[in-house]
């Protein structure tokens, strides 16, 4: 068994730098710092957040030295970063049409939409669409502060986009329960803060999980209460674990307070059906908690016999809308077909909330002064896109059904080759942009991560990143089963790119096998 | 003494609201909302920010009114939003240069840089900076995430721009000490959170300070340890009252960690000289405390007797940038001559920090996963402007110019202006963006607001809005000496609307005085 230079020397790093900083020899020559990992807010210092922590900043160390070293250093040329949902890092094109517009939003007028030329470039429908933003944003443009929680229009549009989604009564949304927020984690973040009154406050959150969760959970102090998905049916919710787990939370002295849902699923792809969405709503009702509802990946659904069902529709369907159900749908324009990460754009909707607390979270936005204005501006062009008919239309289509079309199959490539893979069990992928496989571990790398003390889906994804260049994230990082692992990966680079990556993880597998059996 | 109606019926609501909720009759009819204001983290509850508060919802309250309402309901057409430091929306132009080279960047080459035509609508400096920036994105465009504290090259034009503001040796800031954020805010936001570690966790802010200050200590649990600024000596700093204000908490068993420094000062106007800023690094360095600068307003200073020196140059010139001090500097794209608010662009540069403190900053930066890329490009924009003989470059600084110029005509207009009202005494503003006047109030207005719980200095506030549609925010929002009353305005309409503000609020006051008499 033998560790390759790079991974034992990164090993050895972080054991001398704990050796060194346990002697008091060390402690008295480096200057008393004020602020140190243990004077500092423990929470934070904690606090545990996997999509960027130790394998990716090693992904960016290699990439830095493949910069650097003669050719033939590494096994290979680049890095690929399947580690997080950023589509355009990985090369999927910006949409035009919303790229066109926002150009001409920042623009001063003489300079943009009044420019003698300006149709040289832009197209009608772009020019049109800006000046509307203009009007929007009260004529102060996109370097203003905005109202709080976004400019009245824009949260407009966002309640017509979401009645028309769940074929709601017109009106039935207000704008006063949107919040526009710098993309999804921004919202999730002010309601957790307010969900977390002391450390029994208790939000059941799915294992796996998008650590966003468990990272704010453990930094505002409250408590993480999990229920699993169950894999073995396609990572499907189970009624009967959802009071299990809020039983034995309940027992332990936490009062639970809210339940977050990620539909579809971030690590895990599933689509839930409607009688799984009604049967949460249900479950919430009955022991009066919060809704979190995750709805970002609601674009991103690729099998026919899948389909989004959103919590707001499930609650009108069942009547919960006007009981008293406390919602929140978190949505973003970093996902879907948009992929504009960058951007930071994205909203939440509130239903059913305390209208106290409301103002509350008004208060908390304005702390903030207001989410980004083309952050704002991108959540306005994806709820209200071209029309029929629209200079724009056909081509804003066309370039969305292509990315829709190469995502779905993507997501087969993926999660049929590793199902392919002797030793990786995968769930069919219905949407999101993940693939969550289970994979079996060599009972030496177990061993050897023991007694260094490092998960082995991390030892794992550490070695893959070192012989091939792939940078996954450890399974561990998301919460699963004891004794299971595994890892997560985008299917984000192109089809070409994937099939390349699947090859290679089941190479490289066999190899971990050999070298650690 | 007669309140107007409004006035009268915003009282009246709060009153009859308190009233409801407090009767069981009341409790029974409402469905229990798991969240509430009871349930709810309470210091978030507790938490005040008056930038946005009471007055400001009001004013937003009247604007609806206004737009629906018969001519004549009020006695004014408009409302002038003076509560926070918003140029845009009140008229300022932005910056003609940096929209153009943003919206470059956000159009996709074939439709921006490489189209056809794009010189008949942009000039030459900025199609090549937007190249530039393209390539700072590693080609990736404006709609991926970052690194997540900004890209290696912004990072470095950060760099560069303090080490020539400063005369600092070239190479001094380091790359990895910058952190891109949304605004400063969320920069403040991620370094109290750090030091918070404890209710004792006690952070030392100015009298009056900038209540994000407060307004996130109080959110993250720790304590306010006020020093007051003095006002007769133009709001200046004192040490003696800075040893006073740490004894006293030291006294009270505070662990006191921080110094918030707030200069050219927000609200008070003033900016302070080298001893003073060198003085407060001594004293920080002989404390042990860690020096957070807000210097966002270090293009604001239109007195020719006043300069800015920053933190950073004065750490070098005494000697303390080698020996540990930790220093951590904000700045941001919303403040200058850029006014760029809306863009949320804004950086914090670290100095002396522990390393893996710094790591940890890192850790939490990730999990918001970056600052958004608009902001990110306006902050690279304003820290490297157009050199001399690029096609933009008299343009840009004749815009510069003429904003500069402006406001300072404006500072002027405001204190001179006040200080000519009886009753009214206003420091001269040196300054940031405000002007923070002391006001006599009546008796009758003082004991009216004793009766009613309000501060004397909202229900001035509150008067001065209805009367006029002037909007200020109540001085008791940013913390003064008891007995001290006043307002804080920001001089940002233009120059014959802030000539015209002054003459409204003289006339009001005097009304006032009658009112309350």
């Amino acid at each position: 068994m033998k560790l390759n230079t790079l991974l034992q020397s990164w090993l050895l790093s972080s054991l001398t730098l704990n050796v060194a900083a346990s002697t008091s020899f060390f402690k008295e020559v480096v200057p008393t710092k004020r602020l140190t990992e243990d004077s500092m807010c423990q929470k934070l210092r904690n606090m545990e957040y996997a999509v960027r922590g130790k394998v990716v900043i090693k992904a960016d160390e290699i990439n830095t030295l493949l910069k650097s070293s003669p050719k033939g250093t590494f096994n290979f040329d680049h890095i690929v970063y399947t580690n997080i949902g950023n589509p355009h890092s990985v090369g999927q094109k910006p949409l035009t049409w919303p790229r066109q517009v926002l150009a001409l939003a920042d623009l001063p007028n003489e300079f943009g939409i009044d420019h003698p030329d300006v149709e040289k470039m832009f197209p009608s429908d772009a020019i049109a669409r800006a000046r509307q933003i203009k009007d929007a944003l009260d004529g102060h443009g996109t370097g203003a502060y905005t109202h709080s929680q976004g400019p009245l229009q824009f949260r407009q549009e966002i309640c017509d986009f979401i009645e028309e989604r769940d074929d709601l009564k017109k009106g039935s949304v207000d704008p006063k329960c949107i919040f526009m927020t710098n993309g999804a984690s921004s919202g999730i973040e002010m309601i957790l803060n307010a969900l977390i009154s002391s450390p029994k406050s208790g939000i059941m959150i799915p294992i796996p999980q998008y650590p966003i969760y468990s990272a704010t959970i453990d930094r505002f102090g409250g408590t993480q209460v999990g229920y699993y998905l169950d894999e073995n049916k396609g990572w499907d919710m189970n009624v009967a674990e959802l009071e299990r787990a809020l039983a034995q939370a309940k027992k332990e002295g936490v009062d639970v307070n809210s339940f977050v849902l990620i539909n579809p699923g971030n690590p895990t792809g599933q689509v839930l059906n409607k009688k799984a969405i009604q049967d949460i709503l249900k479950f919430c009702s009955k022991h009066n908690l919060l809704l979190l509802a995750d709805e970002v990946y609601q674009e991103n659904v690729y099998r026919e016999d899948a389909e989004f069902y959103s919590c707001r529709r499930a609650a009108r369907d069942i009547g919960l809308d006007q009981s008293g159900l406390e919602l929140v749908s978190f949505h973003s324009t970093s996902k879907g077909l948009y992929g504009e990460c960058g951007r930071r754009g994205g909203y939440m909707e509130l239903m059913g909330f305390d209208s106290a607390v409301r103002d509350q979270l008004y208060k908390l936005a304005s702390s903030h002064l207001c989410s980004n204005t083309p952050g704002q501006i991108m959540t306005s062009l994806m709820v209200n896109g071209p029309k029929k008919g629209d200079a724009s239309y056909e081509k804003h289509e066309s370039e969305k059904n292509a990315i829709f079309e190469s995502l779905a199959k993507r997501a087969s490539i993926v999660s049929d080759g590793f199902n392919k893979i002797p030793g990786f069990s995968c769930q069919t992928v219905a949407g999101s942009m993940y693939c969550f496989p289970r994979v079996e571990m060599p009972q030496g790398a177990i061993k050897y991560a023991k007694k260094t003390g490092m998960p082995v889906d991390t030892l794992y994804a550490v070695s893959l990143l070192e012989k091939t260049g792939i940078c996954v994230v450890p399974a561990s990082g998301f919460g699963q089963e004891e004794g299971r692992h595994g890892f997560r990966t985008t299917f984000l680079p192109s089809e070409e790119e994937m099939v390349r990556v699947v090859g290679a993880v089941r190479d490289h597998y066999t190899a971990f096998c050999n070298e650690y059996k």
